[in-house]
């Protein structure tokens, strides 16, 4: 989009072009274009500079926003697990058998890291994640895994399913971002396919239709128009 | 470990110093210089300069042996993926149910990824890997992972499991490296767990001790000492 060409245009800040990214607000552009460069050049390779240029505001007006590329990269991880995070604490505060809540916290991060703009979870990966500055995050995420751990155990002992197997859950969800790396776009599907894997994977053998049901209903999503589930039973 | 400590001295290569790195030969040492450096600090922060320094040669010297960077990352992505390409399409091409054939694949796959002294599988996600120069490591990847389909697809068939799930197994294999890039170091249960996680998500629902038994002795290896899937059955 040129100059020019933006409906949003004369906000009132300082710009030296008109937008030219979703978000509404500078910091929103700000992260949208750091979050294409990081995924698709990389975090090393990429400068504050080169930001500034890719939103066209001043690099004096990111660092506004942003006083270091760290915290770029760190609100962009944080956008990451921050919804999971809270789905999956309300869930584990939740009455009713493991499977169903442990179904709706996987598709709900599925569709989440399925539906980002960017493949933001590739930067989970990057060897700069582990120094201080980004503890923080990975206590965030290591939380986030707990949750995942805890309905795993409740879903196995329900199941009486294969103790060893309660960290796949989280790690199954995350496959989303190799897949869309590998440049495979995700289905619509993708996100109940990897829900129905996961309680497998923990045993259940059960009915998928009540868990897809209720699981739509509390995401507030429509459930797959002709549900992988049932499709795939002869 | 300083010069002179090496008791493989005198093998009449040019050398700064005596070696200081697993592997028989310069070549050998430089990959692994190359790949302690590469998933530790980074790809595009990495020098073949600091490569040289840190095995202790000229960069001459690496030049001889890769031409550019590229090429060594190249060597390093090729390792991971050979050998499970080359027991892929052997069991694809062999008899007997599918299902013990991806269980085979699955844990000598995982196994690698595991054992392996660098996590090299979390340079998969490098932008980098995008250039045409990695298009024939894509392809090797691009045909693992058919053959993982290949035989996944058989499985579901076998057990009317759920068809969309057929790239699934793949994707659980490389959970491995997700593992080990937080820190979580595989146990060497860890292959078995992910290769019968690998099974029930495609339907599977049999008992595991025959398949464990036939991958051991397949795969010249010992099962777990108390099987994962045994000692979660109460």
């Amino acid at each position: 989009m040129g100059p020019g060409t933006n409906p949003s245009a004369g906000r009132g800040r300082p710009r030296l072009e008109q937008p030219r990214r979703p978000g509404r607000t500078a910091r929103e552009e700000i992260l949208d274009a750091a979050a294409e460069l990081f995924t698709n050049h990389g975090y090393a390779s990429t400068s504050t500079r080169r930001i500034a240029d890719e939103v066209g505001v001043r690099q004096a007006s990111l660092y506004h926003h942003f006083a270091t590329k760290d915290d770029i990269l760190d609100a962009l991880l944080a956008g990451t697990v921050d919804a999971a995070l809270q789905l999956g604490t309300e869930l584990l505060g939740s009455a009713g058998p493991a499977g169903g809540r442990l179904h709706t916290l996987v598709v709900g991060d599925a569709h989440q890291l399925c539906t980002g703009r960017w493949n933001l979870g590739a930067l989970y990966l990057l060897p700069e994640l582990r120094m201080d500055r980004f503890e923080p995050f990975r206590l965030r995420r290591a939380q986030l895994r707990e949750v995942y751990r805890s309905l795993s155990e409740s879903v196995i002992a329900e199941c009486r399913g294969p103790r060893a197997a309660a960290d796949l859950p989280f790690r199954l969800v995350e496959t989303v971002v190799n897949s869309r790396s590998d440049d495979v776009e995700p289905t619509p599907a993708q996100p109940w396919v990897i829900g129905e894997g996961a309680l497998r994977i923990l045993g259940f053998v059960g009915d998928f239709a009540p868990l897809v049901q209720a699981t739509a209903v509390r995401l507030g999503v429509r459930p797959p128009s002709k549900p992988a589930p049932l499709e795939s039973r002869p």
